[in-house]
């Protein structure tokens, strides 16, 4: 999750050499990550490293490099939806596409997908299963599958998506990433290969919602092509855009949160009362009538849009199917051919009655808040149950074009090591309004290195989860780290790397070899949150910059050279949880004694 | 088309006695009227006598009746959409007919309709076909037969229709009414059967443009109850709304108009020379867009929502089709069982982008200005060929529904006797720009009498065509006028009512009866072009009241009684046309004498 053009995230400007570098350190980082399933169409490096060398530095995307999902038109490569058998060959981008690489961006390649965006999973696709970036062992969620690894893998800066039913919200929620679900029309659909062409809209991937906006916002307004795109309402309307002075914050009612995957309820809690903390209201509002609308867009008449965009083409290869035609796409898309358009219209009828009763309960709320999705399996779990596994992923993102929302998928944290996220959604053309309730929430944050008293089960750690803190994974320093117990009240440790000689050669007291390196937690603290937290730090402790086992640099506490003197050195218990469960149990030895 | 309550037209402020004595007269007017084929539901004359009593004379709509098509709910009365075996008895009124009654307006009775609002013709009802106000032998229009014809035959203020495909239009035109098509969802279609739900508008007739805005935006507004009830976009956006310096009038190319029954695409030229004559720029666009786009509502898949609205009470009743059910009707209903949903979506999609092609053609114009239909067939030839016949009225009314845009039929005078209407057209929310243009071009008219040198095969009969005036039809002085030849340049009659004794005493010169009255030709002429016409009347002329051979009143030329001093009385010729052909013949015999 780090490395590559990851670590180059300062956005503009960028043109010559320097784009020509972050090209080579995309591919080799494209080599590094070794996920081939991740594309479909990989540029040649040769190619790109080209049109980056000629970009004009001063355009707002210059140098910037992106991925584009295989239903979506890049001129020059072939465009798959992810069946070899519907390849075409644009000889145009895609209006999104010809957009930002106007405003200096560079394709990278095309990334892979749920078979003709059709999934939620990232499993559905003859160019095989997309793993999550996290954990391999774990799909990485989809449509827009290949687009959202390639940028949590830091491959490149962002990466276009669709998103119909969740395509775009889903694999941003399941890959620690932002994901911009824009109003339906907002970017036009020329060159897009239609899942629900009246359903379907162009989304961006990145890592900060800045960019990800940024992205957005270039890619709107008409195109004089697509019948279905639409001006910004919100230009001529800005109370579309302000904030009220309280934002109102709608959450689902508790039961309407059942089913969660272990401990993302508790995140979504967190994450409530984040908005809480930042002065906003939060109201439960029963939001049956929108996840009755999801449910619509599978079980009803709607999935005819989808026959109607590639039934005549699976039709013509059923010979094809469980080869190039992945099968669960092939059934899903072939049910559609059975209903009828009064069906349809009847279920219309239903939709616009959930419609009108779904905004009614959300009159007077700035925006919805919900868990952009409600589990992440593992790929064999899909594979067991390839379609149940799949309609557990939408039921909060179903809803959202259906009924015209905007929505704005964002990070929240990790559960278990796992990305966990959470979404915005609003009226149409409230696009801007949610990427401000986001901006606040999602402000930049800090990954910091705790050892000591800040550890999860430790005294201090209260004061992380107050400043917004989340934890991400467990780590380990360098191994010439030593860690010394301080005379503080509570007890602290004093983290400080040797300078002289190697730590591999200390030994414990029992002889036995020092453990590699200290043991440590990852925390996400928020830059705000992080910034008051260091203000308030007691001397002699001081944040620094401390390396782990894998190279990589984090912030961390350290300690002052002079707190050490004198301390002991409990560098070979490997960690300051295995030094305080030594001593609790000499202590309780002791008081038995 | 006069006396009763259309003699009444000053609007508010009425109530008590003089809102009963209305109520009374409308009675009598509809007695006297004889078309029991108006009304499906007639209300008891005393029970609208109690209601107007106590309606409050400060109201809007004051003692103001109007007729509700029968496919509108109104509390207390059955609604059938024209078919007793759908009948039902609504306790509430519709969302329409509550506001204005809230608003003083008082129900007169529900009125015929092609059934389920299935046609523009009038005729397709077990209650009756409907007789046009001014032909009998002649179609309504429809669907919104009854309540067309009840305006028209002034037996009520105003009427409420609906428009699906022009049902609140084509019957307009053909009864020389207005008849306002607001933008879909401006009125809540809360208590109305659908049609085609998703494209039905709650229409207004009424004799003057004044009225039907009123009762338009009294109607419009959210209810909480329609969920495609819209807010008013041009409340937030004024550009929807203004007028720009110079309207620019876009009207179809000529072969777009070809196809009109005879003299209605002359009397559509000087419509379109009237709107240039205000200043106007006029275009000629091409709408082929919008006329291919008309023919997709029957032709395609969209008439599913007909059978999705109305095709079990079909299934159910086939047995009472040729009875209760009008054959035609549950003909093209029935049709709508066989459309798959993926075909809606394939016609939904040429739909769109029909509508797109439409909306850049039409780019940069104020309006778009079309015959409201194009022609206006008898009874017998709709009989002959009921499908084929209607099929011919929608042409340009069946996209703006489809096509999300709002409509506004005004009469635009006469051929042939007949009521010829045109029609403007514009964008969603622009409904009130419509109703500027067409004030401009609607405003109040004078019928004028003219039996000399204005009639139409007379000298200055271009005077009139210039100030805007239309001929309505032939017309013949009471007995008891004089025709005397004035010596003016050009040739002038002088008409002077008869003081002294019967004219029927009057003999010819060759001892035979003089002919009843003088004969004549009624003009309607716009009130500010009449203003300016009489302003440059010659002496000895001048403008009085002439009464005719029926006893009604009307404005007409009469002349100073000085000038018919020793003038020739020519009162025997029966009129000038006979006399000045006589002159004609006398000089041409004494020439070749």
């Amino acid at each position: 999750m780090s490395g590559g053009v990851s670590s180059v995230r300062d956005g503009a400007g960028r043109g010559g050499d320097h784009a020509v570098a972050r090209v080579h350190a995309a591919f080799d980082r494209i080599d590094a990550v070794d996920r081939p399933e991740v594309w479909i169409t990989l540029r040649d490096r040769a190619d790109v490293v080209a049109e980056a060398s000629a970009v004009d530095p001063t355009l707002p995307l210059a140098g910037m490099l992106f991925a584009v999902k295989d239903n979506i038109d890049v001129a020059g490569l072939p465009t798959t939806a992810a069946a070899r058998s519907f390849a075409s060959a644009p000889a145009a981008d895609a209006t999104a596409v010809a957009r930002l690489r106007a405003a200096g961006a560079v394709v990278v390649g095309k990334t892979n997908l749920d078979q003709f965006a059709t999934g939620l999973v990232g499993t559905r696709s003859p160019f095989g299963a997309v793993r999550n970036a996290w954990d391999p062992t774990r799909i990485s969620g989809g449509s827009s599958s290949g687009s959202a690894t390639a940028v949590a893998l830091g491959t490149v800066d962002f990466a276009l998506g669709t998103d119909t039913a969740g395509s775009g919200r889903v694999p941003a929620a399941l890959n620690h990433l932002v994901g911009v679900k824009p109003t339906k029309g907002l970017v036009p659909n020329t060159g897009v290969v239609p899942a629900c062409r009246s359903q379907d809209c162009v989304t961006v991937f990145a890592r900060s919602l800045d960019l990800a906006r940024t992205v957005a916002e270039l890619m709107a307004g008409p195109d004089g092509s697509d019948p279905l795109a639409r001006p910004d309402a919100a230009l001529a309307d800005g109370s579309l855009v302000a904030l009220p002075p309280v934002p109102r914050i709608a959450v689902p009612l508790p039961t309407q949160l059942e089913g969660l995957a272990p401990g993302w309820a508790a995140a979504f809690d967190r994450v409530v009362d984040r908005f809480r903390a930042l002065g906003h209201e939060v109201v439960e509002v029963d939001i049956a009538p929108l996840l009755d609308a999801a449910t619509l867009l599978y079980d009803g008449a709607f999935v005819a849009e989808r026959y109607a965009a590639v039934g005549a083409h699976i039709e013509a290869n059923r010979n094809r199917i469980g080869e190039d035609l992945d099968p669960t796409v092939a059934a899903i898309v072939l049910g559609g051919a059975t209903p009828t358009a009064a069906a349809l219209f009847a279920d219309q009828e239903r939709l616009d009655a959930l419609g009108a009763r779904g905004r009614t309960l959300l009159d007077g709320t700035t925006a919805l808040l919900t868990p952009t999705t409600t589990w992440h399996p593992t790929l064999d779990e899909v594979a067991a149950d390839p379609v149940g596994a799949n309609s557990r992923m939408g039921r909060y993102t179903n809803f959202a074009n259906l009924l015209d929302m905007a929505s704005l998928a964002v990070p929240a944290g990790f559960v278990d090591g796992l990305p966990f996220g959470v979404m915005l959604t609003g009226p149409a053309f409230t696009d801007r309004r949610l990427a401000a309730l986001a901006a606040a929430f999602a402000a930049p944050t800090v990954d910091l290195l705790v050892v000591g008293a800040h550890l999860r089960d430790q005294p201090l750690n209260g004061q992380l989860v107050a400043a917004g803190g989340t934890f991400v994974r467990a780590a380990r320093t360098a191994p010439d780290y030593r860690l010394y117990a301080l005379d503080t009240v509570p007890p602290k440790p004093g983290l400080v790397r040797s300078g002289a000689g190697a730590v591999g050669e200390v030994r414990s007291e029992d002889g036995s070899a020092a453990p590699s390196g200290i043991a440590g937690e990852v925390w996400r603290v928020p830059a705000a949150g992080f910034g008051t937290f260091v203000a308030a730090l007691p001397a002699p402790m001081a944040i620094g910059s401390v390396t782990l086992d894998d190279g990589s640099d984090v912030t961390g506490f350290t300690v002052e050279a002079h707190a050490v003197a004198g301390a002991e050195d409990i560098t070979h218990h490997g960690g300051w949880r295995a030094y305080r469960e030594l001593v609790a149990r000499e202590h309780t030895a002791r008081e038995h004694a």
